[in-house]
C-alpha cells in the first residue's frame, strides 16, 4: 500500500495519449496515491492536450524526448507506438529516470537487448515492463495456489487467451508478439521457471480473421519440464476471456470468469463477459501503477516485470515465430 | 475518479483506531487519492499511536473531541464505539466539518434524529454514513440490472447475510441494529423505495449462538409493494456470505460469490469464502472513501448514504425490534 | 433396481391420456422394467387410442372405472383430472388393486381423508402418491446431505418454485394446491418433520398473471422448529426453476441448476433453463415408476409418498389458504 | 425409447463378470426394458455365479465360447479381458449373433481389422462397440450445440480426461489404448470428421505414476482441420473428470462438471467429483444398453459405435503410439 504523506508526489510524464496512455494517465491522476501527472506527450498533440485538460496536467509535448528531458518529469510511462519503446527507454536511461514501459519492451530482440544492456550500465533497476497480469488479483491468487503446495508439483498447464476482435493491420506474427506475449511472460512467472522449448500449431482459421491464422496453438515447455498449451484466438467474438489452469500432482487451480452478478433471462442463466481488456484488467493496471509509484517513493525495487523479463518474453516470442515459419517444428529457446 | 493535482489534499482525522478505524486510516494513506491522515484519536492512545506511526500521521489524541477541534483536521472519519457516533457527529457539525460516520449513525433513533436536525441546521450535507455496500461493485452491478429494465418490474427480493461468528456481547437485538442494518439500507437503495412494513421471525436457533436468536428471518415490504425476505445468521460458521437476488417480471439477477480461482482437490471443486467482511468489502471501503474525498475536493455532494438514510435505517430497525418484542407481528414503519 | 426375469410383468392401466398420463404410459412401456401397459382410459377416447397405438397397449376405455375393473389390469396409474382422483382411487381400493395417484390425492381434504380411511380399511398400503421430487436425484442428494450430519442440525430452509407460465383457468388458490403442494410434501420429507404452522404473504403481482397473485410467499414452520421460506412464481417467464437450500449449524446445501453444457456466446456465459417440468423431472418420473413397479413385483411397500402423505400435504395447503383468506395471519396446521 | 410389450425379450449372455460385466448385467436385468440375462460366463466361475444369483440368471459358464453357442442366448455382451474380445466377437459372428463389445474392439489393429472383415462377410451390422460416451446426455447436448450452428464452424477443441488413479499393470502405452481411446472415438463423433494426424507429448510425470508417463498430451488434427488438444492424466487424484470444450467461430460450448447439489462448508463452496467412471457414466451405460436392445427388438441398426468405429479408434491409437515411440513426431493416420 502506498505512502501518501511520506514525501513529495512522483511527477510522472506519460508518452502516448492513446487508449493505454490515457488510461494510465487517468489512473495516476485519480486512483494512484503519490503521483501527479505533470506532462503528456503525443505526436498527435491535440490528443495529448485533451487528456491533459481532463486531468489538469500542466505540460504537453509533441515529442516524447522533450518530455523525458523536462525538469518537471521525475519518471516516465511509455505507452506510445511499439516501435518507439526502445528509443524512449534509452533516452530515459541516459538521464537516469525510471520508466514504466508498456509491453513489449521493444519490437525486436536486438533492441530489447540494447535496453537491458543500457540499464545494466546505469547500475540501477530503472525499468519496469507493463506485464500487468502479474498484478491481477486472480493471477496473484493462482500463483499463491501454486506456491502453497496444495496442488503438489505442477505438471501441466493450459492457457486460453481470447478476444472479441483483432486490431486492424496485424498478422499471424503479431498475434504472438502482441497478444500471446502476455502468456509468454505470465507462464514463467506463475511456474517460476523459464520457457525453454516452444512449438507453434495451426488448424482451421476463422473466416473473421482474414489472412491472419486465428486461432493459434502454442506448446511450451519450461525448464522444470512443465508442458503448457496456449490457445490464442483474437476473433473469438463471444467475449474477452483469459483462462489459465495449472494441474498438479494432487489438484488443480484455475482462473474463473470474473463475475459480480448472474442474470436469469430468456431460458438461460448467464454471466457477462467483458468486451475487452480494459474492464478485465482495470484492477491490475491500477495496482501495477500503485506498486511502481510506491517503490519509487520508497527507493526500493518494484515488483514489476524487469527489462530482463521483457527481453526474455521477446526471445521466446522469436522462437515461436521461428516455429511458425518452419511449419511447426519444436524450437529450443536460446538462453 | 479522484483529482490528485487539482488542489490540496484533504486533511482527515480518524476517530477510533480499532479494526474499522485502522482500515480506513490505511486506505486513506495508501489507496485513496487526495487525502492525508493528519490525526488519529483513540481512548486507548497506544492503539492510535501504533497506527499513526505506521502511516506517518503526525498527531494523536485520546479524545475525539480534541481531534475534531484540531486546526490540522479538515474532515473527520468516525469509527469509534457506536455509542459515541452521535456526539462526535454533532461536535463536527458545530464546527461545520464534514464527517464520514461508520454505521450506525447513532444507536438510537432519537440520537440519529438529533444529528439529522443539526445537519439540516447547517444548511449543508455534511454527513455521509458508512453503508459501504452502496460502493461494492457487485451491488452496483445489481442495481444497474434493476434499473436497466431487463428484469421487468421487481416483485420480490431475497437477501441472506451470514457471517462466521458473532462478536461477543451482542444479543438478538444487536443482530438487527448492527448486522441486518446493512440490508435495511441497501434494500431501499437497490429498489429505490423505502421500507414501510416489517415483521420478524425466529425458529430453531444455533447452539453456537448462546441466547442470541440466530438465524433470524425478516420480512420487509417496500412502499412499491416489493416483498423482501432477509435471513441474518451470524454464526453460520462456513464463511462470510452476502447474497441478494431480485426477481422481476421477466428475469432475475443475483450477487455471486466473488471468486478469482477455483480449486480441484480431494474429490471436490471448490471456491473459497472470505472469513469476514474485510476482504469481501475491501473494494467497497476504498471506493467509498475515494468518493467521499473526491466530493469534498470538488465541493459537491457525495454519493454516500446521507444522515437521513442513516436515520431511516435506524427507524426501520426499531420497527423490526418492535416486531421481535411482540412475537413477530407485522409492524408499520413510521414516516 | 428392478427385477426383469424374476416373475411376470405388472399389467398397468393408465387413466388419463393427457400430458402426464401419456408420459407415464410411455415410460412404463419403454423405460421401466417389469411393467406392461395393458389399458388406457380417457374421457376423450381418441386421445387414449393415439397413445395406446404408439405403445401397443391392447385395450382402451372411455371410463376409468371400466379400466379399473378390467381383468387385464393389475395396477392403476391415475393421471386424470384432479377432481376424479378420489373416486378412481376408491374404486381401485374396493378391488384391492394398487394405485399410483398423481398429486393431489384429492382436491379437498375431506375426499383425501376418505381415501386414506378406505385404504386403512383394506389393511394394505395400496396407494402411492406421485410426489416425484422424492425420486429426483438432486433432492435425494440434498436429503443425503441433510441426514449425513455434515451440515449440523438444520435451522432454516429456502425454497423457490418458478415456472415459465401458469396454466389458464387457475387462481391464487390453485397456485397453492397445485404448485406449492410439491414444496408442502418435499419439505417435511427433506427435514423429516411435519409442517405445523404456515402463513401466506403477497406483494406486488406480475402483470403477466391476471388476477392471480403471483408471486406468492409462504412461511412454514416444521415441528422441529425449522423456518422455511417458499416463493412460488408461476409466470416467472425466464425458465422452469426449482431451488432449495437447507441451512445448518455448520454448513448449507442447495440444489443446483441441472446443467450438462455451458455455452459462451454474445458476451455471455450461459446455462439453459428447462422450459417446464417434463425435462426437469424426467429422471424423477422414471425412477418413481420403476420403484413402484419393483415394489409391486417384490411384494414390498414402495418408497413413494403414501396416502397419508398426500392427505397431509392437502391439510397443510388448506391451512395456507386459510392464511390467504385471512390477510396473512399465522395458521396452525391441524393434526 | 424401448418397446416392452412389442415382442419377446432379448435373451442376453454376458461374458465377463468383473466390474464392467456385472454392471452391464445388473443394468440389463433391472434398468433396461426388453432384455433378460439368461447366461453369464467368467473364467472365475464363482464370480459369475454370484452375479447370476443376484439377478436370477439361469445359466453360468466358465468359457465364453460355450455361452455364445448356448441356445438360450440371442445376443452377447463381451466384457471380458481385452485380449479375448476379438476371438469372442469372431465366434459370435460365426453364429450370426449380435454383440455389444466393450472397448477396445481388440487390443491390436490387426485383430480389430479381422473382426471388421468377419462382420462384413456376414452382410449384417452385428457389432456395437461400447463407446458409451456417445450416449452420455452431456456429450449428446454438446454435439447438439456443435450441429446447431450456434457456435459457427468449429476451429479448435480441448479435451481433458483425468481419473483418480491408474489400474495396476498398465504403462504409458495402455494410457493411450485403454483411456485416451475414448477421446479418439468421441472427438471424430463430435466433430463429424476423422482424425488424420496425431502427435504425442510428455513433460514432467507425476511421482504417483511410477514409470508410466502421466499426464500425457495428445495433439490431434481432424480431416476438417480442427486442432484438438487432449490431456490424459490417470493419477490426477482429485477426482474423475472428463472435460471437453469445442471452440467455434462465434462461440464455444463445454461439458460441465455434473452437479446436483452444492455444499457450503469450512470456508468453501464445493461440488463433489465422482470417484470413478461408474457414477459419471451411469446414465450413458444404461442408455447405451437400452438403445442396443431396442434396436435388436426392432430389427434396425443401432446408434452404437460400429466395428469400423472401433477399428478406426485403434488405428488412431496406434499412430499415437508411433509418435510416442518416435519422440513426439507428427504422425499421419493411415486410412
Amino acid at each position: 500500500m502506498g505512502q501518501q504523506s511520506g514525501g513529495a508526489a512522483i511527477r510522472v510524464g506519460v508518452i502516448g495519449a492513446g487508449v493505454m496512455g490515457a488510461d494510465h494517465a487517468r489512473n495516476l491522476h485519480g486512483a494512484v496515491v503519490g503521483a501527479t501527472v505533470t506532462a503528456l506527450a503525443d505526436q498527435n498533440r491535440p490528443v495529448a492536450e485533451k487528456v491533459a485538460a481532463e486531468i489538469d496536467a500542466p505540460r504537453v509535448f509533441d515529442d516524447g524526448l522533450d518530455l523525458i528531458r523536462s525538469d518537471d518529469v521525475d519518471a516516465i510511462v511509455i505507452a506510445s507506438h511499439d516501435s518507439t519503446h526502445a528509443s524512449f527507454a534509452l533516452a530515459a536511461l541516459e538521464l537516469g529516470k525510471p520508466v514504466l514501459c508498456e509491453k513489449p519492451l521493444a519490437p525486436t530482440v536486438d533492441e530489447a537487448r540494447r535496453v537491458v544492456q543500457a540499464e545494466a550500465d546505469t547500475g540501477h533497476p530503472l525499468i519496469g515492463v507493463g506485464f500487468m497480469r502479474r498484478f491481477d488479483p486472480s493471477y496473484v491468487d493462482l500463483k499463491q495456489a501454486v506456491t502453497s503446495g496444495d496442488l503438489g508439483d505442477i505438471l501441466v498447464a493450459h492457457c486460453v487467451s481470447r478476444t472479441v476482435e483483432s486490431y486492424p493491420g496485424g498478422d499471424s506474427a503479431s498475434t504472438v508478439t502482441n497478444s500471446a506475449i502476455h502468456e509468454l511472460d505470465i507462464v514463467p512467472w506463475l511456474l517460476d521457471s523459464p520457457i525453454t522449448q516452444v512449438s507453434w500449431h495451426a488448424g482451421r482459421s476463422s473466416r473473421n480473421s482474414g489472412t491472419r491464422q486465428d486461432p493459434q496453438l502454442l506448446l511450451l515447455r519450461t525448464e522444470s519440464e512443465v508442458l503448457v498449451t496456449v490457445e490464442v484466438f483474437l476473433n473469438a467474438r463471444y467475449g474477452y476471456d483469459t483462462r489459465c489452469e495449472v494441474v498438479g500432482e494432487v489438484g488443480t487451480a484455475a482462473l474463473t470468469l470474473p463475475q459480480r452478478i448472474v442474470v436469469d433471462r430468456e431460458r438461460a442463466r448467464g454471466v457477462a463477459y467483458p468486451a475487452d481488456w480494459i474492464p478485465r484488467y482495470a484492477d491490475a493496471y491500477r495496482l501495477e501503477l500503485q506498486e511502481w509509484v510506491d517503490a519509487l517513493r520508497a527507493g526500493r525495487t518494484s515488483m514489476l516485470a524487469t527489462a530482463a523479463d521483457g527481453l526474455r518474453a521477446s526471445v521466446v516470442a522469436e522462437a515461436v515465430l521461428e516455429s511458425m515459419r518452419s511449419g511447426g517444428v519444436t524450437v529450443d529457446v536460446p538462453n
